[in-house]
């Protein structure tokens, strides 16, 4: 068995999601973390390469389904298979980290594991490598379940809240949670603002094995299923758990769980509007990509996959040209994108590139 | 020589225009004349169809270019090339018109010339039909050189205007032509709607024979070169005539001009929001043309020539897909679009669809 080393860091990044936000770029065989969305590579590429700097991409792994394994490996040419953990069915992220850290107890059962999503944009990548190397040792000796919380610039109704409680310590500044909050409205997103309240980023840092067993004494549905695990039953196991988030399963049971606040900015590139904030912009605030061209316009995202896509005397607007399809709307209605899908004829929505 | 005859009726079509005002639908190969702007068929085809309720098909000539003399042919099936006058070169209407003029007296020297422009769109048509007969005869016993002015709805800055002088007949309405001026400011335009100025529509009626007299009296530099006509040397003629328009030409100078209001309303569709105008729009103003869809929206122009084309959320936008380019921009600034053009790349806006 391996001794316990302080640089025994594994990094687990959720890459599963399918995300119709970005439509018509995301589809299903081309989710939003496979899109360049804050740089000229794919949102997962910035991912690896940033964590790669902190942990060794021999202990990067990457979650997802059977589908987005070729997409994946083929926008990350240096990563094999053995990087893959392929997940039978996607049951939500509370059995998948719990599958996840089952497997890096067995090869490393001292092993701490940074959990993060594919499609975040973070800045400086300095202090965000720095936190989660001190957060990750302080999981060790205080044995917490640490959430990485963002300090909100603005009153983001898209994003859940983490309300801070107690000190735990001052370096890194740690905090017990006083609770995990949904997505609020925006008068409460304002009072969150004012009151220090923390974005929920979805970054996690905690020993593997003190996962598990915070899973065994508070998530019973998920608890009562791992000797299917043990005993290399993985795909009955995720047939049996239910559908559960890791936040509900167990972080709002725990009283382990505590919070870092971010040294850093983060964004987790929500909706098209997200592309304003994280690609660069020419100096009217258009945000031009591919043979994008904007024309006496201001605050507009031009994407254009297909031919030209040409925007004049535009005004935060989004103008896409992807898969066949050309999508205008005004920057403000980008949170809404479901309710346009609702309502376009289904084959509209669901055309892959290829049937066209 | 043939007799003069009530319904020796002729009408000669000016379809030689580029157009670039509909970019990027209308290019070179295929002008705003061959788009369908009011109908679900090309400009050109509701016009003669709409004239062949008055003057016999045998006796109608579409002026143009050789280049559009296949994609005409295409769009108008029951024609043969027999009606079809192909000006060598495009020198302005004040040539082409007295070449039609020559070639027409040449088979009917009694002839009543009928000028229209290809890509006009009139209701109802037979107002229209009656006033072009009425006045026809006119132009005839009053040996006049007929105008058709149009009633001002708006205070347009995109026409040219007629100021009436005094009447000379009631039935039709017919009068002096104190003025043509130009395209006003929007101060001046308001002036002329409230003081009954006439838009000029670029529709004329006048005997064959009279336009040519007329310019022998009125337009030196024509008229010096009509022998090269006689003697089938059109080709020079042609290279000899300054650009020249007729309104310029012999309009302006002619005391036998005159103007008739119309009895129908006329639009040029001369840019993109004029569409708005000539085809039928869904509950909230939105006009969808091909694999448009306008969700949420109103008072949007959605073209969809290329794979769907979507609005979520816009306001009187133009949203167009065609030939390999997508291009948006509010209607209001549909007028500009040469500025538009303008700061493209030219390869951008030179390109044929057949490039891509």
């Amino acid at each position: 068995m391996r001794s316990s080393a302080p640089d025994s860091l594994w990094a687990v990044i959720l890459a599963g999601g399918v995300g119709s936000r970005f439509w018509p770029v995301s589809r299903p065989s081309r989710p939003k973390q496979l899109l360049p969305l804050a740089s000229k590579q794919a949102l997962i590429a910035d991912t690896v390469n940033r964590i790669t700097d902190l942990v060794p991409l021999a202990r990067v792994r990457i979650l997802a389904g059977e589908s987005l394994a070729a997409p994946l490996l083929n926008a990350l040419p240096h990563l094999s298979r053995d990087n893959l953990f392929i997940e039978p069915q996607a049951r939500g992220t509370a059995p998948v980290l719990v599958w996840a850290a089952f497997q890096i107890t067995r090869t490393d059962p001292d092993a701490i594991m940074i959990s993060l999503h594919a499609d975040h944009v973070i800045e400086p990548a300095s202090a965000f490598l720095s936190l989660l190397a001190e957060v990750a040792q302080l999981s060790k000796v205080e044995r917490r379940l640490f959430t990485i919380g963002a300090r909100p610039n603005r009153p983001e109704t898209g994003y859940g809240y983490i309300k801070p409680g107690v000190s735990i310590t001052d370096t890194p500044a740690t905090f017990a949670v006083d609770g995990f909050i949904e997505k609020p409205d925006r008068e409460t997103a304002e009072r969150y603002l004012r009151e220090g309240y923390l974005w929920n980023t979805g970054i996690f840092v905690w020993p593997a094995a003190l996962l598990l067993e915070e899973i065994e004494r508070h998530t019973p549905e998920i608890a009562a299923l791992l000797p299917l695990l043990a005993e290399g039953r993985t795909s009955e196991f995720f047939a049996g758990v239910p559908q559960l988030t890791i936040d509900v399963g167990l972080l709002e049971r725990s009283p382990r769980v505590a919070v870092a606040p971010a040294t850093f900015d983060w964004d987790d590139v929500g909706a098209w509007d997200a592309v304003a904030r994280t690609r660069d912009a020419d100096a009217r605030g258009n945000v031009v990509v591919g043979a994008g061209h904007a024309v006496d316009s201001d605050n507009c995202i031009v994407w254009g996959e297909e031919g030209d896509v040409v925007v004049f005397g535009g005004q935060d607007l989004v103008v896409v040209r992807s898969g066949g399809v050309t999508m205008v709307m005004p920057r403000s209605r980008a949170a809404e994108l479901k309710t346009l899908l609702a309502a376009l004829p289904p084959d509209v929505v669901a055309r892959e590139e290829g049937d066209r």
